[in-house]
């Protein structure tokens, strides 16, 4: 049927800083992006309005005919049978809202809500570097560390939609003390900040961003590469402990951090490597993730098509 | 219909030193069971031989009418897809089996394995303390730490079957050193092997047992209580990170070192309260299990009736 090559959905990410959304066909075919800033404090009714015009933009663009719904990455926890946000700092006016209804009423469509790294691993899933794989675990490596886990397919939300808190999995017991209330979470120790913070205490610079140790170490400076070691070794201990709970053969890596690969990796795979039997036995991979910050729009424009698909099948 | 009513599988639990098989109706009830012990020195057909007569003893029993296969829960790696049983230091001469196949061919019916970790963790959802969820993590304490994890009603088996390698997750990076090349294994801080070995550490004697050490902690011994303290720390840290992976609603305990829960739990509930938002977050319960070491009896018997139904359906 000719019709079915232009089904397509529309995928939304909303951020602390920035709002995007597509319309992305069936294949995983980007037909087109509209970007801009989100507004909260212009109130939670103007950056509603945003994202609805934007969809609606699109939608009158790509017609009705070929349109099968409309996905939200956003960042926080989804209470995933109420369609509620809850526990997000990053979107002011949205922590408990009940934003897949609202939407849903106000653009007269089903809407599908996601946790932002849920849908970066659903996207790397669908059409990225794990395209071949039904399960993976995508960490995104920013200002804090997401988790993103998919299991024969499809996202494991756990009880409430909570599950791939995988930035607070416990690395070092004794390690920095973290705002959740623990010491040495995984973000405290493998993120942009963490590297940040660690450049503070080796006395490398009070303000220097993630970029600008990464920057030093490639000069060459020895302090700047002993940062991405240390925060290689806490990688791959939080590493080794997914692949020894869920021996997935894929493992992906994303963020900020990620082009100083080759200061961390040594570090993260020698850890991986001692740490789990699990890895020296089993073809598993610990890769670099493809789709960059596109991942959580692809994965978010995928929703839709991957609840019809369950509906349908499965 | 009446003759529905009388459906029964056999399952097996093929452990390292004794042997079990039980005839279970589909409602969970126990019809009859048969133990003996395993005789590993008389060689692996002599195994075969001892599970197969088993296994046709109960059959002769109840008849083939309702007869709806056989599930064995066996310690060690499960190679899934080719029913191998891989890794196995427990039990001579079957490392690298085809024990699915060969059991299958002596007894002309279909035959499905499982690791005896993830056979107690399905038996406990079937008719145990997980009979209400649908998502559990099942950790067994005794000579080692195993672990058993269901999603979605099924096994999470991972690429070739070592998903829930628990026992291996690390707790204290420079923890004691494991057979496994890692430092710091949660088995290696809170198995009955821990506890033996701690207190030997604090002197409090060189050969006792995690029963012993229990029955001092009872008499109140500081010490004895000590290393169940620090047995309940390590488990509280992996627990927490447990917690934080999947969001489940249950996380289940069992093993032998089970009866001092009041010594290890303060302690375990102490940490997993500090180092998991999302258990302080949600309706997460830690909860001893309830079938004791029938459980893997139990989950062996599911097995078939969980194939048929995820034929079936889903």
């Amino acid at each position: 049927m000719f019709m079915s090559e232009l089904a397509y959905t529309i995928g939304v990410d909303l951020g602390g800083t920035n709002l995007r959304a597509a319309a992305i066909d069936r294949s995983g075919r980007l037909l087109d992006k509209i970007a801009g800033a989100t507004n909260f404090e212009e109130g939670r009714d103007a950056v509603l309005d945003d994202i609805a015009a934007a969809i609606n933009q699109l939608r009158a663009r790509y017609g009705s005919a070929g349109f099968h719904g409309i996905g939200i990455g956003v960042p926080g926890f989804i209470n995933i049978e109420q369609g509620l946000i809850v526990g997000t700092h990053n979107l002011l006016g949205f922590d408990g809202f009940p934003m897949r209804d609202e939407l849903a009423r106000r653009l007269n469509t089903p809407v599908v809500l996601e946790n932002d790294a849920n849908a970066a691993a659903l996207g790397e899933k669908w059409i990225g570097a794990g395209r071949d794989v039904n399960d993976l675990v995508l960490l995104t490596l920013g200002t804090g560390i997401g988790g993103g886990i998919i299991s024969g397919g499809r996202v494991l939300h756990g009880y409430v939609g909570m599950a791939g808190e995988l930035g607070h999995i416990t690395v070092l017991p004794d390690g920095y003390p973290c705002g959740c209330g623990n010491n040495g979470c995984l973000e405290k120790h493998a993120s942009a900040t963490a590297v940040e913070a660690m450049a503070k205490l080796v006395t490398l610079g009070d303000n220097l961003t993630a970029k600008d140790v990464f920057h030093l170490a490639e000069e060459g400076n020895r302090n700047a590469q002993r940062v991405f070691e240390q925060m290689g070794m806490a990688l791959g201990i939080g590493l080794a402990t997914l692949i020894n709970v869920f021996n997935f053969p894929l493992y992906l890596l994303s963020g900020g951090v990620l082009p100083a690969w080759k200061f961390f990796a040594p570090a993260m795979m020698e850890q991986i490597e001692r740490r789990s039997f699990t890895f020296r036995n089993t073809k598993t991979r610990v890769e670099p993730a493809t789709l960059g910050n596109q991942a959580g729009l692809f994965g978010a424009a995928y929703l839709p098509f991957l609840m019809q698909k369950l509906t349908a099948g499965a």
